[in-house]
């Protein structure tokens, strides 16, 4: 299989646009969920998606969700839609091995708050989707739909890879650093990273920088299951939560746009770079201002700010889940991967006043990040960088790969200002998707969903290489 | 048993002092030990402070402490000190069993990053201190140390009935609304809550305003405590956590005292409400000025925000449980009490915008007290409404008492504030203990032990009833 992935071509799974067929019962929930079956059955001994699939319980809550629609009272608008769930969630029909030898068999028959909320609205929760190791970067068996030499990105690798494969319409992904928006942007998904808070994450409270967030294969599917979910459960403790309209909001014309080009831009490919350069162009010619770091001192002094995220990411994360990590490893010493243990060892060669410092860091960027919502409606940049690079696993004897399900520097921006990001997929690289996206200031969820909107409507994707 | 506690003549027992003689050889970690383990054999029928005890990994512990002193190398000024663990924090070497049936003989292995420090610091965590039930309301066996026949205050009961029948020199309580300060000032204890986010609470971080706190015989061992573990684990995820000198900070005569009155001041009995003027006077009379809502419009404003601080606490908090709660009771319906369930169900018709509106109160609430910041050096109050109330357990068929281990009503404030608070065993009323506490600003937790040491030092405690 030669990657040829057209950005112009690709048609995801959708559920929205299922649901009026729901209602005059020319088609079914129950039925959705059965052709979601066949493509997993066709595709999944390649591209390896799941760590857990409950076929029967899918079946009967898709048969519930049939009853409702015919009755004409769905609980909601993601009544019915199959959702897989990120294996470092718990769910109480499911085991949760998080990707880790340590947790394997875990089954604490509980529901994460969001699990909990889906299954509320009626969706049906279907499946465990692989995650790397722990949400780290040590991945799991996952390989990129479009390409199975390559990554899917990570840790969210199922997630990503099974709505970028049609096995269903949309999933839950959960980001530290990258976790999210990388392999959504490598698999062709749209996804939202919420404001930091935004979603409820139940258990997983551990790190500062965390959240969950949604892989779809249209914004209208992304924005719903985000809505519903937060409409249940809300935000994490203490947060307001995610607020917005039921259904995703309508287009919004951006008047400016400011283009980030921090770390990682040198080394990015010059295809990526001129793909990327043809979608500004465009939205230039759509009437949208461009401005770069050299038109303003504010946009300078973010790029700055966030010029080192990559490192700062990793030393405040490094240290929230050294505790964790460090219990983990005197229990199950054999439990966890090389790459893990390396991380651990390097977080506990820091001072607690190292980790004061790399928070400061992120508080200040936050500051400059406030400093530029004036200057600009959004901020565009590339959501990886480059199309998912190869992998075919680890070669015994020979130094690891720093990275193998990618390189998360055009994500640790949005990670540590907190903000709401939505990558679209709007490049093809060498038959490769690569995404773009836009970032917003804290609790712009809704206004970056619809900017979102209005560029996946205006712009033509690119194909490049 | 008749309570005659006398708050001149009590002597806790301290650690810090025993320290000179570990060094000489006069004493040693071992022997501290041992006269702990014989209070307890004398006490522990009665008072009934431990969920689970230790005693061969105490002595193990305490013996490779008395190594360290004698070779000169202790590796922290709490090398050796026995310290309790209140049992909602995971132990690796004893269950955590969380007041709760549906915990019985959970194990999970793992310290909590807080216990990790104790033990780093050379601490002897030597037993699991009773918790109401999940932290709750419902109570456990303990007694009052000083009146069997009353409570001793939750939920962390164990850790400040342990420190006032003079079985240990400090132990670990944790608050959320009420649940550090109030059995402190039952039991007779000095203790800090610090500011929201101080010390880490690893696996703990469920709720919003819940903070691990330390219950000690005396300022001295309370500070060292509470800075030994803050700097090996610090605070929060995303908290700079808690700063300061290592040992105890010197004396701070306050200029200027702010008195709150809010919520519970009217329903107060006359013997604690005689006993708070009298050590109101002795302030005065030592030059301090004592400020109150009529004497400053922000003084009012700050009152009326904490008005209402007891529901905002509990909607805050109830909502933030469900998930966790919703779980427990489906997996285990009978091993929960009833109060909790009631407290689940109520949570349960909280709807989303309803949870944000009480965020919302806290917020405000917190603004109006960074406007007094430059009123008062302080915030003095009583730390519990009156001594410990009488309770002898639920009685089958008759409705159950709301607040079996007493009202959280002076202690919402500071919950909600986010605010370093240390409560001081100034008062004996009726023959018990009634604690009086100093709450400043955010991360003034130093500020505020110097200002409760410079009061300890300078006002006589005062005998009421």
């Amino acid at each position: 299989m030669s990657a040829n992935y057209d950005p112009r071509e690709f048609k995801a799974l959708s559920f929205h646009d299922a649901t009026a067929s729901f209602r005059d019962g020319a088609d079914t929930p129950r039925a959705y969920l059965e052709r979601c079956l066949e493509t997993i059955a066709d595709r999944e001994p390649v591209v390896q998606a799941f760590a857990h699939l409950n076929e029967d319980g899918a079946r009967e809550a898709a048969d519930a969700s049939t009853a409702r629609w015919k009755e004409g009272h769905p609980v909601s608008a993601i009544d019915g839609m199959p959702v897989g769930i990120k294996d470092l969630l718990e769910t109480k029909d499911m085991p949760t091995q998080m990707g880790c030898d340590a947790f394997h068999g875990n089954f604490p028959r509980r529901d994460n708050a969001a699990v909990w909320a889906l299954r509320d609205a009626g969706a049906v929760v279907f499946g465990k989707t692989v995650t790397a190791e722990l949400g780290g970067s040590h991945p799991g068996p996952t390989t990129n739909p479009f390409d199975p030499s390559r990554t899917p990105g990570g840790s969210s690798s199922g997630s990503a890879a099974a709505v970028g494969a049609r096995m269903m319409p949309a999933a839950i992904g959960t980001q530290v650093g990258g976790s999210i928006i990388r392999p959504a942007a490598y698999c062709g998904n749209v996804a939202l990273k919420p404001s930091q808070g935004g979603i409820n994450r139940g258990e997983r409270q551990a790190t500062s920088q965390s959240t969950h967030g949604v892989h779809a294969g249209c914004i209208e599917d992304m924005w719903r299951v985000a809505i519903e979910i937060a409409s249940r459960c809300g935000g994490d403790r203490g947060d307001l939560g995610l607020c917005g309209p039921a259904t995703a909001p309508a287009a919004v014309r951006p008047e400016r746009l400011i283009v980030l080009e921090s770390e990682g831009w040198a080394e990015l490919d010059d295809d990526s770079k001129i793909g990327f350069e043809a979608v500004l162009e465009s939205l230039a010619q759509a009437g949208v201002a461009v401005i770069r770091r050299a038109d303003n001192p504010l946009v300078e002094a973010l790029e700055v700010a966030v010029g080192n995220g990559r490192a700062t990411c990793g030393r405040v994360t490094g240290w929230e889940n050294r505790w964790f990590g460090r219990n983990l490893v005197n229990e199950s010493p054999n439990g966890v991967s090389a790459r893990y243990r390396a991380g651990l060892e390097a977080a506990e060669t820091m001072t607690h006043d190292a980790y004061r410092a790399a928070v400061n860091v992120r508080a200040a960027a936050q500051v400059h990040h406030r400093a530029v919502a004036p200057v600009a409606d959004a901020v565009i940049s590339l959501a990886c960088p480059g199309p998912a690079t190869p992998w075919s696993g680890d070669v015994p004897g020979e130094p690891q790969l720093p990275c193998p399900t990618g390189d998360f520097v055009f994500n640790a921006p949005s990670s540590m200002l907190f903000a709401p990001v939505v990558t679209m997929p709007l490049l093809g690289v060498g038959g490769l998707p690569v995404g773009i996206q836009v970032m917003g200031q804290r609790e712009e969820d809704a206004r970056m969903t619809a900017i979102a909107r209005w560029i996946l409507e205006t712009v033509t994707p690119v194909v490049v290489g």
